[in-house]
Formats: structure tokens, sequence, C-alpha cells
């Protein structure tokens, strides 16, 4: 197995990721490796630091870097010798296995839709995310920001690729999925919700109706079912919670949950290899957990469960 | 000066709202008074328990009650004798000034609409709530539930009711209005964003652009437009962790202000007279604040503002 990490991408790139792989690599049989991209030379400090052989990686060396702040579509295409566009060539040629990176979201999305392409039958992929339950471990909210606007269609498929990932990938038996929405009756809802509702009721995932602002950290739903716009406001609202209560030394298990670098990052699910973004500030504990849930993803086969169940 | 309350509407009706009832009339002078439409029967005694003479007030006696669950447009139709309806028509006929109620939501937002109707200009009247902000004060969110489905003309429209409430209602100088969105660049959001933004731009209004979920309680903007659906998810969202750091015992003076009952209820503005939406639970100081406001909105004559902006 070959995971592939950005190590250009993030605000504390390339140290945070080549010390995140470090860790990562430790914990990896030894037919798992990782496969960097990036600017070798830059690497090649923080391994002699660490005491690690160069050679317990393979290495992509790049020449080009996609900014943060940059277009996502216009910089994949204007720098093909960028790790992120390297990294989905090499992903789309079946070099390597998964690609991850906390680096430019956009350029991510538009490199996983373009070059690996949706499974077919998958209208749109959808970025997922992890929260925290009040009670114990965690749910899958998704989208969170690939797809400002959905269709009915696109939102039901939501249901099940957050039910796929939820089940194959953290093993959750049948997963709950709720519709999020502004209120539990099912006559409830803007357009999109109320004529999405019935798509779900008749597939043939856990479907248990909709869900409100105040379910997100419940026990209702393991899987929660939104368009990209609301689920980016959600998120963004839930995390400066986490941080105030940080910020106010409030010490709790519950916030402690919220901590992102835990999770290993959001994978683009319906596309045809699994991707997995990183939060930009991603840490080395942040990436470790990401290169070890994109090994999860390979091993677990989950995209060939999304495949099977699309077809 | 004439403020109608309904003391039928919520879950501790009708105690909690005689309670406030009277805790408000001692800080009102003498030419303005609290009209009570409800069960006089079952008013009395909280009355006499509190040593206040009945003469204090007004009473329009009612036979009906719309219950918190029933339908909103069914039940005004069908209960003309409730307080609700009669509330209404009071406050159509002139009879009072301003009706506030604790009651059904679905209710209190069908009279106003149908019976007391939108100032001519506004495409839709909207429900706002105060949010609270990190450094101190609170600031304006709407719409928070009575328009699941916006067009880009009705969110614009938002941010003029919202810039004028905030002004003239609470006196902040040259509110700032921001759009909630997914990004804070121009070029971010969803369809309804995108069209929304540059007739915020050419509005007469402080428009500072962009906001995201991350800057609900922060100090960029003094007014946030949302669609109805947004704003109720939000909401939600936001009361879940009041609920929850007063559960974990957390003391803290931001938090303290999320509680809804020194806000007065959420106005429904647009409409041809003040009309407030008061929380289910409404506690007697809930009431009490919310005819506060009610009187503010009277005094500041509020919607004369509101007809001469969309004149």
């Amino acid at each position: 197995m070959k995971i592939g990490l950005d190590i250009m991408g993030g605000d504390f790139a390339p140290k945070a990721a080549v010390l995140g792989a470090i860790a990562a690599q430790k914990a990896l049989s030894a037919d798992q490796k990782i496969v960097l991209f990036g600017d070798k030379a830059q690497a090649l400090p923080f391994l002699t630091e660490e005491g690690v052989s160069p050679d317990d990686f393979e290495f992509v060396h790049t020449t080009e870097m996609i900014g943060m702040g940059e277009h996502g579509t216009k910089s994949v295409l204007q720098k093909p010798n960028s790790s992120i566009s390297l990294g989905f060539q090499y992903l789309k040629d079946g070099k390597i296995d998964s690609f991850a990176s906390a680096g430019n979201t956009g350029a991510m999305l538009v490199g996983a839709i373009f070059s690996v392409k949706p499974v077919p039958g998958v209208i749109r992929p959808a970025v997922a995310t992890n929260v925290p339950k009040l009670k114990s471990g965690f749910g899958i909210m998704l989208d969170v920001g690939a797809n400002a606007d959905c269709k009915p269609e696109v939102l039901a498929q939501f249901g099940m690729l957050g039910s796929l990932y939820a089940e194959h990938v953290y093993h959750i038996q049948n997963p709950k999925v709720g519709l999020m929405n502004l209120g539990e009756e099912e006559e409830k809802g803007n357009v999109l919700t109320q004529s999405t509702f019935p798509l779900l009721q008749k597939s043939d995932i856990n479907f248990i109706g909709n869900i409100e602002g105040r379910d997100l950290f419940n026990d209702k739903a393991d899987v929660i079912v939104c368009d990209g716009f609301t689920g980016n406001v959600m998120l963004k609202l839930a995390e400066t919670f986490y941080i105030l209560t940080l910020k106010k030394g409030f010490k709790d298990e519950f916030f402690d949950r919220f901590n992102y670098e835990q999770y290993g990052g959001s994978p683009i699910l319906g596309v045809n290899a699994p991707v997995l973004i990183g939060h930009g500030i991603s840490s080395p504990e942040a990436i470790k957990n990401m290169v070890l849930l994109s090994r999860t993803m390979v091993e677990t086969q989950f995209v060939d469960k999304i495949k099977e169940a699309f077809k």
C-alpha cells in the first residue's frame, strides 16, 4: 500500500507534514509506505533532525507549490508540477492508493473531481467531517463545503455516502442518518429539505428523519446530511465554541473531542480513490492521523463499497 | 399607549405571563397600559396573590386557546376568539399599539402577516433575534425561521429591516450589516448569497460584506443577514452550547448573555405594528422584557421608520 501525502500544504508545511509522516510511519506495517510529495531538500533536514532515514519514505520531488490563498481550479491547471497536481496524477495512475493534503482545499476538490473523478452514479462528491457526540464517539456530517447548492437527489446521495463511510470506515452498525432541518416534522423545511425527505425515506439506508441544529451533538443521528452551505456555517460556528472554551480555560472531555487533530482530516466521499483534506493549521498529530485514516480507507476498500452501492 | 399581551401562550401560561405583566407594569408610566388577552378567571388569582389590583390592567376576555403544537394558519382561522386571533384583531383595529405572545409561533406569524399585514414595499417580514457578542452587547440576526426559502431581494431587505431595528430600537449608530456566508470573499457562496451580495452593496445601509459562522459572536457585524433556514439552524446550535455550559457548570459572563430572558422576545420586522414572539419556555422575567421591548418599539415609532424607508 502506498499512502500519498503532500508535504507542501498547510500553514506549517513542510515541517508539520514531515513530522506527522514520521509519526505515522512508525504505526504502519512493512508493506505500507508513505509517498511524500514536495520539495525533498526542504524535507531532509527534519528527517535528519529526528534521526529518521529518508529511505523509510518514497519521495516525489516537486518544484511548484499551490499557496493556501490561490484559486483552486486555476492553480491546479497552471501548476502541473505542484505537489497537489502531481499527487492526483499519481493517484489517477494507480501509483499511490490514497492522497492527503492540508493544503489548498479548492485545489484538492478540483483535483479529486477532475482527475480522480466521481464514482459512476455519484452526482456530486461531498466533503465529510467528524463531529463529537456528547455521550461518546462522534458523528459524520456532510457536506461541509464542496457543494454550496444541492439538488434533492444530491442531498439524498450524501445520506448514502455518509452511511457507507460510517459503516465501513468507522464500523458503526446500521448508522442512523438524519436530515438537518428547521423542524422535526416531515412537512417542515425549505424546498430542498422537503424534497429530499421522501428520497431519503425510500432509500435503503437507516433514515431516521429530520434533525435540528440542537441535535448536532446528541445521539439522534450518526450521519448528518446537509448542503455544503449549511454544513460550512454550522462547522465554523461549532469551532468557535471549541476555541472559546479553550480560551476561557474550561476543561471538559466533550469539548476536548472538538479537537480536529484526532480525526485525521475530511475525506472527499464519492471519488474513485481515498482523498483526504486536512485543516490548514494541521499539526504533526493531525497529519499523522490523516495518514492513518488514509490507510484505513484503503484497507477497508471503502471506494469499492461506494462503487458497489452506486452500481 | 396600549401594549397587548397574550396570557394564554407559552409553556407556563397563564402564570408566567401574568407575573411578567405585573413586573412590567411597575416600570411603565401612567399613560402606558398593558392589555391582557386571555381567560380573566384564570388570571385573577395570580393578581390577588401578588396584591395587585385587576384595574391596573385592561382585559380582553377570551374563551378559546391555540395550543403550542397546533397548525398556525388553521388555528388562527378556526379559533377567532382565541387570545392570539383577538390580539391581532385589536392590533389591526388600532385598539392596541403592539401585541406580544409566547405562544404558537406559526399562529403569531400568520396573524401578523395576514391581519396586520406587511408594510407596503416589504416583500417578506422577518423574525429577528438577539445574539450576544463576545466583547459586550449583542447583534441582531434575521431571519430566524419565518422564511425558509428566500429570494435575493428578500434577503437584501432583511439587511435593511435589521439595520433599521438596530439603529432605532437599540440606538446602534450606522449598524454594520454582514451577510452570513461560507467564505469572506465576494465571489464565495451559494446562488442565493452570491446574488444577494451586489444588492446589499448598492443599498443605502452599511454593508460590510460576507461573514462566516465563526463571526456570529465577534464584532464584525451588528446585523447578521441570513435566510430563515440557516438562521434557525444556527440559533438552535448556539442554544445547545449555552445549555451545555449551564449543565457543565461553566460560569461565564459571555455565556450568561445567551440567556433569552433578557432580550424580550423576537420581533416580526416589516409588519404594520410591533409584534413580538416570546420563547415557549418564557419566564415572568422574559415576559416582562417582552412587554418593555414592545413599549420601546412603540415609543421609537419603529414601524413609521420602516414605512418611511420602504416608501
